[in-house]
């Protein structure tokens, strides 16, 4: 683990794109292919037998691998060559049969990416679920809603952690979906013809593609990279979807809002301040989906690609689609851990809601009003009495029940119970339920 | 039109996106608004025909509407005081009921970005479409394929134009999709509870949503903006797409190369140089396929939205979502210009695959060498007759023919063979094939 | 002014940036261009008056010119064509002599950056004088310093302002600097070469480099982009130092902090909610700074430019370019008007910075213990007494003064001391003298 | 070395923010605040040796550093609990006196920086002084000047490499300059106040600064980033000016100009195809600049951070930072390596811009013919010319010597003469020149 991975590179996603992985990713690849060859009939099945071998036992040296794939422009070549030397007998030769190096990076890219989304798409359920728990549990806990920063008008945690819950959801069906029908094999060897194995190509990629579980493509990709795009569009959208909930938990938090805690035991403290309790998951839930935009300009600026391959912007994928994973994965673990650990506090919630002695009801006071005096009429009424509340200290209550225009129209209790904010609260709960049928039917859209 | 419009905003989307598109979607939303108001019984009918004519005649100063936006953040406030008082009668208190500005102005940019993507995906199956007329006229038409930019091994150019087709196809899969599926309506009011709406937000939400033909979401979508990062994250698949290839046709039409010309009449020339013929489609495309990944990472940066409705992440995403679709669209007007005027020289495309006396069939003379002589003692003994080809500036089948290595396996006649680039296009045509059929079919990808 | 300009483009950069400022410095530049070519003895003194009358008086249609530009790839093109036509007598063939579209549209997006510039400097250099104006006002105002968004110890507001100040002198020098320094008239002729100016080329370049007030470059730069990428980060910089002035307005200004207020007559208001009072400069601030990363990366990966003239990338530049110099130029504008009208509330400052009960003084507690019992037994003794006061809702004075591992060294009185956020600012004070000086300097950093 | 940094990350700049280097750089920091503490008598000398003593022997385990960091958000406080339990006797106490964790991540990056800057320095010196040489040597190798990728008229490939030299040149001028101006120690404790050393604070600070070769800053810049980001824009303009080299060496490279060649030993190989010579350097240094962009976005939209000390976008800077260090610094390597490797073919060259039969120069007929016929007369006169030699096959000298319109006006050996590359080549060689004499007078600008 490196020295900022505690942070940066959270979950299982981490090792699902390490070196390792992805040598391992690229040995079955040359095992799989060579499996596909023998079923095709191109090589013998003991041929394919030996070289499978070989790539289960065959040592390799990630360190001497990196350093000698400078000379061919990418670490391909060399781990072939040692493959090939860790092959007995004859089948040496038939080790990468057909292939060029961009089809088994590409390929081992493929599975890899399939691996960490796995991991991603955990996390992201949990995180969905824990949102959903909250939701359900405080369906009815009052609070305000801030928009722009300023309370605005009442709205419960529920609807706030359903929304949460649906942006998950939606991030995680896309990402699944990418899953599904955009991995696919890389096949066609040196110009995308498959030359090198006359008329068997296509039986190969055929066999290739069903032995490693991946989509088989109408052709070859080399320069086509709408499937990298797409994967990493759907792990920006997902990056954005954890951010906004991150965000949102980190501004609940401050001090001066106090509405939730990160209530993670042994977290959270101050190289210096004993007072300290930061909210060091969604803080590095922050952090990780931050990175991603970046990245996913990256690799849509690396899709115009010459020709039959490219001279540099398929090298320049590797590292951002790599790093893309992870940030995504390691944002995903952290909100998770964030939902999981939240404590909201309702008190506080319902005392910060009221603390402007009514003025988050000011809509609610309006709409009452409105029939009689019309909507703006109302408004200015409303505005009017927010203002003199506002500039002499007063209760909004109080303002409102002194204005003859207002007591034409609404009598001292209906007044006050205008300004309970459980009173206001419109389609919450139905909202909230029906993002949670959605969320326990799997779905994260409405059917239509 | 802009200066740089004619360049740069090319085909229908400029249009789709401007700002008297816009507002007309505005107020489309404040009249479907007024209708589904009144289907859900919360205002009269007579208020709703009243509000609807009104959308209609009202004049809006689009210049002072930009003005008077500074003052709350938006244009909709201002908009809507216009409209209230174009309203006859009462029902002028009824305009923007139940709303809240970001409503009006998402709902908006979904009517918007619905109808700049079928301009968009018009051109990209126009663009497919002459994609795959080459493809099928040149399925046999031998070239060179390169890759890293180097000549390498003979590919046809109905590969190359086959491989075009089936990216766009994939791009306009995803575009599409996300046009049917991801383009919803906004309502949720000031908080998204829809409150002063009480009982009947939802309905009105789902009236909305049938009238405008938009789907209906789970929930307000205020601060949860996945919908607007998938569309974004499929138009820079899109440009990617777009951007792969103009650039092989701008390499096509290089002087040296010379397998391409743009033939569009009276276009191309230079302020200067009487000899030069731009492709100046293929070079617009890339000025404005260029412009998309950053404008996509602006979007997904700005999806980390605060609580109900955002501090400035919203206002964030106007601009570059415009000039996302505009690039975009433009991009794409100009590939399908591009390619509905491209000229290829298949004598010239023969002539550079010879060009190097028979180093493109290095790979063909190797595969054929392997059965007898093993796979890397084989391509040992090409590379090295093509080096003394190339060092000597002999045809190298003369060098591999004065080989004893060689002709102890090829005789002389079989070498020649194995030389002619025809000769070695594997499963070139099948792949043409299969990709035209999946075209011809509405597919981008192969069935399960 | 379009739609979304009143919130996205404010201030002078628009105009200074809009078609007719272009097309106003793409015929300065023609004009001096005839001025320098006499000046060389190129053309005759009568001739270049001629052209320099027609730049004044001849009309252009920019709606016209746009379209014309599709044909071929700039608006230079078709703008000579037009001027050309408007010389009276022969000299109309000496119009544009010696350059190429690239050299008149580089040069007048030198002239152009430079006047937005200029303005971008006005309006940082105003946001820096209201920044240290409060920084001075504010000088001893003690308030929550906020780590992670919590509470941790005292600062000043001053101590905020004055590095708000720091960080946009800064970026002003940056800029500056820049335009100082980098902004290069362009002229090399169709290749660089200046050929059809025979020897005369280097009098011509030097002669119009002086004319209009811009640097003289080595050689031409077309696709030497450093000048553009330098440009555009240090527009970038300035972006992110405006920003995060305005998030700390933004959050200062939240309804349950409410230590600053946006106090612009007639602005933040809202469409439904009559109580809202929305900080709009300081949001439409970051709106516009939250655009400038995507545009600075897009003309960072633009640099990549082909051999003498780019195909693509160059275009690729136009558009974001502008759009950075307006939305810089709109977050500065904002930024200013933001501080300028920025009212601070010394007594909710300080209310806030004890509402914890004496947790913000915990560092000041453990610096005070440590010389007796050691730093990190210090902090452990504090943490658990803070622990303490907020489990069970205590003042930290009293659990503290309870504590016998405190009172053995600290008593009541020293103890009550130490929990005054005034006494606790160490080195504060004196930033702000020094980094106020450097302001009043003319300086951004310390002098070495 | 990874898997893939044998392409991605060559030459110095690896090392330089490797782990191992990161954290020597943290502990660097740790005993230069002691030295300030003591020098400023805050705490002994002994104690002062005592902590730099233990940063010297102290082992510390990256892989659990890492881990633990995953509680408090850093590995500084991890680092600093096993930097205390190793120092021996009360001066435990003292270690990281007065310090936030930020002060010695910031301050660590800052020496990073300065270390990985230098290394990029010499890298891109060596690589600006290649190019100079080839300047030099080929400052009379006449070949095609080409724009939107097509032929258009003659420059000299000294001219080229001249302007590769003052580009790199540029690049370095400005990273240096942010070297040595804007890397500064960071040094404000918790808040930026460094109360916890009561009235020693400035005084740590500036010999902290002094110590360790950084500026002293004129207060603390936790949440004032534009240090950052002016470093992200000096290596973002250094990205793309070595990115515009390797692309023109790409493009020369290429099979049909075949006029540059990549000439290191045992590089450059395929898997499969023995014919290949692929420029791997050029290549590499493409896919190494084309992420930079991504990654100053990634650190300019980091650059909006909360308050005091930021809820995640100062985490989010960690690994873009490095990153974009290790990019940048692996493309001056291997564009050094290009360029000190690359060969030119000055035969070819020449073939090449003669290979159209005197298009390239129609500008100079064109010229030749204004003076009498005026010049749009004359470029039309020529344009004709050129569109029948293409169409016909013909030789441009035969068809206008077959002109009367041209022959009026010159004859047959002046024609000849005026076709001639050489005889058209401008003010290239001056350019070079000045270009050169600034290169070797340490200047990439005009003098004043």
């Amino acid at each position: 683990m490196g020295l900022f991975d505690g942070v940066l590179a959270r979950g299982g996603a981490r090792a699902a794109v390490a070196d390792q992985a992805w040598l391992a990713a690229m040995l079955e690849v040359e095992a799989a292919l060579a499996r596909a060859l023998a079923r095709a009939g191109v090589i013998s099945a003991d041929d394919a037998s030996a070289i499978e071998q070989a790539t289960r036992v065959v040592e390799i040296d990630i360190n001497a691998l990196g350093a000698e794939a400078a000379a061919t422009g990418n670490p391909v070549v060399p781990l072939v060559e040692t493959l090939r030397a860790a092959v007995v007998g004859p089948a040496a030769g038939q080790v990468h049969r057909g292939a060029t190096s961009q089809d088994v990076l590409d390929t081992a890219a493929m599975l890899v990416a399939g691996r960490a989304i796995a991991v991603i798409l955990e996390d992201l359920a949990a995180a969905a679920d824990a949102a959903a728990t909250l939701a359900r549990a405080h369906r009815d806990t009052v609070m305000a809603g801030r928009t722009l920063l300023q309370q605005a008008a009442p709205v419960t945690f529920g609807l706030k952690a359903a929304t949460w819950t649906t942006g998950l959801d939606q991030a995680a069906e896309r990402l699944a979906e990418v899953r599904r029908t955009r991995l696919a094999v890389q096949f066609g060897g040196a110009v995308g013809t498959l030359a090198s194995l006359g008329d068997d190509g296509l039986a190969v990629l055929s066999f290739l593609a069903e032995d490693l579980g991946l989509a088989e493509p109408l052709l070859p990709w080399h320069t086509e990279r709408t499937r990298i795009a797409d994967t990493a569009g759907a792990l920006g959208s997902a990056a954005g979807s954890l951010a906004t909930v991150a965000l949102d938990i980190v501004l609940l938090a401050q001090t001066e809002v106090g509405e939730a805690l990160d209530t993670s035991a042994g977290r959270g403290g101050s190289s210096t301040l004993p007072n300290k309790h930061n909210p060091i998951a969604a803080i590095s839930a922050l952090a990780c989906a931050r990175q991603a935009p970046g990245l996913v300009a990256t690799l849509l600026a690396s899709m115009a690609q010459e020709h039959e391959r490219a001279a540099g912007a398929w090298h320049a994928e590797w590292r951002p689609f790599r790093d893309l994973l992870v940030t995504v994965g390691s944002a995903a673990a952290w909100t998770r851990d964030g939902l999981e650990h939240l404590a909201v506090d309702p008190s506080r919630m319902r005392a910060n809601a009221v603390m402007t002695g009514g003025l988050l009801l000011t809509e609610s006071v309006a709409t009452a009003l409105a029939p009689a005096m019309g909507g703006p009429a109302a408004r200015k009424v409303v505005a009017r009495a927010a203002a003199a509340a506002t500039a002499n200290g007063r209760q909004l209550l109080d303002v409102l029940a002194a204005d003859a225009e207002v007591t034409d129209v609404l009598d001292p209790s209906a007044l006050a119970r205008l300004l309970e904010p459980e009173a206001y609260l419109g389609s919450a709960h139905s909202f909230v339920d029906r993002a949670l049928a959605a969320h326990d039917a799997g779905r994260s859209t409405k059917p239509a």
